[in-house]
C-alpha cells in the first residue's frame, strides 16, 4: 500500500519533455512509480484532472529570514538602500523576526510551487527551525562577514560550524547545511581559504555571492589585481561543492573557469534588474555547459518568491539583451528552475523518477490565462504564475492540497508577521 | 440612494499617492463620492476590509481576438514566427474564434484587474460584441493593412469606417472606436494621409504600431530616407489623437516630435523582450513629458494579459537597461498603468474622483506574498499579481466580486475556447 497516488493528471517528469497522462506513486517520501497507470492502491488518492503534475521548483538563492523587510525600501541607489535601510533594520532583527519571516517565506513558497531552496542568513538556527516546522527542504548556510578581522572571522566560522554540527541532515534529511561566506569582497583571502578547508573537512558545500555588481569587480581588481573568480580559483576555492550566486560581471575566461571547476551558478534576474546590478551572461554559461539554476534572492530585492515569475523574467531578459528571441527557450528555463537547481543543491529532486524525493507540485490549468494549451512548457514559463499551483508535496508529505495549506495555520502566520513587522519598523502599515 | 458603496478599504485614488481608509460611492456608472466616510446608503455595500481600492488598469495595446493563439508558437525568430505560425492561423480564424477569443481575454482581464483596453484587430465587429457582452470598456480599431494596394486600401478604410459608424459610443458609451492603420511600413504614405483625414472627419483617434523593430527603422530609411516618426510628422499625422504602440527604435529627435505633437505612447515591455525587439527609451520619454502608458500586446507574444506583470517588467527592464535603480519608481509605473492609460484612450477613468467613470478594482492584501505592507505602491508593482484582484467594477457594474466572475459563465467560456482552439489548430492539447 503506497502513501499517495496522484491520478488523472498530465505528467511532466522533466526527465523527458513529453507530457503524458498518467500516475505518480509516492511511498516513504520517495517516488516509487511514474507510469501510465498503476496496480497499486494508496492511503490517499489525489485527482489531478486538468492539471499538470511536475517536480517542485528549486530556488537556489534567497534570504528568507529577512522576508519581513519585503517592500520596506525600494527604488533607491544600492548604497543608500543598504546603508540607510536594509542593514540598520537587519541589525534590529531578532531571532523571533527571522523565525516568523522564514515561516512567511515558506508559506509563500509552498503556495507558489517551490519545494526546496538555498538560503544564506544570520539567525540561521531560527531559519532552520522554521524550515523544519514548515515541511520544506532547504540547503542552509550561516552568512559570514569577516572583513579582514581575524577575531570576527574565527567567531563567524565557529557559528557556521556549530550550525552545521547541530542541523546537518535534520528534519528527516530535509535540511542540508553549508558554509556561507558572504562574498570575496567582504571576506579576506585567508578567511576564504579557511572556509574551504572546513567545508572539505565537514563534507558540506559552500554558498557565496560572486560578482553581483560592477563595484565588486572594481574593488577586487584594485585590491588583488584580478577579479573574484580568478582570486577564488587561485585559492583552490572553486569546485562542484560551490554554489555561486549572481555571477553578473563575468569575462569569457571566468565562464571557462566556472565550467572547468564544475561550479553551480544561481542566476537571479529579478534582483539583478531591480537593483540595476547588470545582466549575467547566462546564454554564454549555458552554451559552455555551466550548471545555471534560478533564484529569487531575498524579498527585499524582488519583492516576492515566485519562481514562475523568475522563469519568465530570465527568458525575457536574455532574449532582449541578445536581441535573439530563440535564446533561453521555455524548456531550458524550466530545466534551470527544477533539475539544474536540484543538481546545485545536491538533492535527488527536480525530476519525477523512481527513487527520487517526492517533491511534487500540481499546477491547475483550468484558468483563463492558461487556456487554450498548445505547449505546456510555454504556458508554465510565459503564462502561469505561482497562484496556479494547487497542491505541493515535499518529501512525500502534502503541504498544500487544493489550494489549502495544511502544514501551518496560514492566517496565524500572516498575523504574526504583521505584528513582528510593526515592532521592527514604525512605518509598517497593515 | 447610491448603487454601490465600497467600505472599510484602503483607498488609493491615484489623484494623490496617499493611502487612506475610506469609502467610494458609485451611482449611475459614475463615482459620486470618495471620502473618509459617507452619510449615503446604497443598494449594495461591498466590504473591502484589508484590501486596497484603486482605479482599474488600462491596457493600451492588445489584440484580444487572437487570444486563442496563446502559446501557440514561442521562441522562434520573428520572421519565422509571423510567416510560419501566426499569419497562417490568423487567416483561418473565424468570426466565432475572434468572439470567443475576446471573451476569454475579457475574462482574464476582469480577473486580473484591467477595466479598459485598446485593441486593434480584424473581425472587429465580433471583438466589439464580446466587449459589449462582457461589460468591459475598450477603444477598438479595425486593423488595416494596405501595403500600397489602392483597392485594398479603399476596402480596408471602408471596413474601419463602417465599424466606427456601427459601434461608436455603443454599450452605453463603453465602446470607443478608432482607426487602426497597422504600421508605417505596411501602409503607404498616401493611405496614412487618407486615414488621418477620415479620423479628423469622424472625430475619432488612431491606433498604430510605430518602430517596434529595427527592421522597420531600416526599411523606412531605405524607402523614405527617414524614420517612421519623421514620415508621420511630415504627413501631419501625429497629434494627441494618435496612440502609438511600441516606439522602441526612437532617436532623441523622435522623442521631441512625439512630445511636441502630444502623441500617446503604449509601452509593451514583455512583448518587446519576448520577441527581442529591443528596449524603448521610456525614461527619456517620461523625462520629456511624453504620455507613456502600458500595454500587454496580444497573447501570442506575452503570453498573458496581466497588467501587474507588465508594471513589474517595465520597472525592472529600465532599471537594468540604465544601470540605475531609481529609474521608473513604483509610483510612476502605477501611474502609467492607470491615469496615463486613461489619458491615452481619452476616457474619464484611471483615477478615483467624483464625476469619473466607476472603473474600480479591489486588491486583496491578505496574502503571504503581500505581507507585511510598508509601501503600497511598491507592493502593487513588485509583489502583487493579477490573481490578487478580488473585485472588478466597470462603469458602475460589478463584473467580479470576491473572486467570483458574475458577468459571464467562466467555465463555459473556457470550454468554448478549448473547442475553438481544437478546431483551429490540430496541436491544441487540452
Ligand atoms: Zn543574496
Ligand atoms: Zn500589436
Amino acid at each position: 500500500m503506497a502513501d499517495i497516488i496522484i491520478k488523472n493528471g498530465y505528467i511532466l517528469t522533466m526527465d523527458s519533455y513529453e507530457l503524458t497522462q498518467g500516475v505518480v506513486v509516492i511511498e516513504n517520501g520517495t517516488i516509487t512509480e511514474v507510469a501510465e497507470s498503476t496496480e497499486q492502491d494508496a492511503d490517499q488518492i489525489i485527482d489531478a484532472k486538468g492539471s499538470v503534475v511536475m517536480p517542485g521548483f528549486v530556488n537556489t538563492h534567497t534570504h528568507t529570514g529577512m522576508t519581513l523587510l519585503r517592500g520596506y525600501a525600494d527604488d533607491f541607489p544600492l548604497d543608500e538602500w543598504l546603508k540607510n535601510y536594509i542593514w540598520p533594520v537587519e541589525d534590529r532583527l531578532t531571532d523571533e523576526d527571522a523565525y516568523i519571516g522564514t515561516k512567511l517565506a515558506c508559506l509563500e513558497m509552498i503556495k507558489s510551487g517551490t519545494t526546496s531552496f538555498a538560503d544564506m542568513f544570520i539567525h540561521i538556527d531560527k531559519v532552520a527551525q522554521a524550515v523544519k516546522d514548515s515541511g520544506m527542504r532547504a540547503a542552509l548556510s550561516y552568512r559570514m562577514i569577516e572583513a579582514g578581522n581575524e577575531e570576527k572571522g574565527k567567531s563567524e566560522l565557529d557559528t557556521n560550524k556549530r550550525f552545521i554540527n547541530n542541523w546537518k541532515g535534520e528534519a528527516e534529511g530535509r535540511i542540508i547545511t553549508m558554509y556561507g561566506p558572504h562574498a570575496p569582497y567582504t571576506c579576506s583571502e585567508g578567511f576564504l581559504s579557511k572556509v574551504k578547508k572546513e567545508a572539505n573537512h565537514d563534507r558540506v558545500g559552500i554558498h557565496i555571492h560572486v560578482l553581483e555588481t560592477e563595484s565588486e569587480l572594481n574593488q577586487m581588481k584594485q585590491h588583488y589585481g584580478m577579479c573574484s573568480i580568478n582570486l577564488l580559483d587561485r585559492l583552490g576555492f572553486l569546485g562542484p561543492d560551490v554554489l555561486a550566486a549572481h555571477c553578473v560581471w563575468l569575462s569569457d575566461d571566468d565562464i571557462e573557469i566556472l565550467r572547468g571547476r564544475g561550479v553551480h551558478v544561481s542566476h537571479n534576474p529579478v534582483s539583478n534588474m531591480k537593483l540595476a546590478s547588470g545582466v549575467a551572461p547566462v546564454p554564454g554559461m549555458l552554451d559552455r555547459g555551466v550548471n545555471v539554476s534560478l533564484g529569487t534572492d531575498g524579498c527585499a530585492s524582488n519583492n516576492n518568491l515566485d519562481m514562475f515569475e523568475e522563469m519568465k523574467t530570465a527568458a525575457l531578459l536574455h532574449k532582449v539583451e541578445s536581441l535573439d528571441p530563440t535564446v533561453l527557450p521555455a524548456r531550458q528555463v524550466l530545466e534551470m528552475a527544477t533539475t539544474s537547481g536540484a543538481r546545485a543543491l545536491g538533492i535527488k529532486s527536480g525530476v519525477l523518477r523512481e527513487g527520487y524525493n517526492a517533491d511534487v507540485i500540481i499546477v491547475d490549468m483550468n484558468k483563463p490565462h492558461l487556456t487554450p494549451v498548445y505547449d505546456i512548457h510555454s504556458h508554465l514559463v510565459y503564462s502561469a504564475s505561482g497562484s496556479d499551483v494547487s497542491t505541493t508535496i515535499v518529501d512525500g508529505r502534502i503541504l498544500m492540497q487544493d489550494y489549502e495549506v495544511v502544514c501551518m495555520d496560514e492566517q496565524d502566520v500572516l498575523d504574526r508577521a504583521r505584528t513582528a513587522a510593526a515592532g521592527l519598523v514604525e512605518r509598517a502599515k497593515f
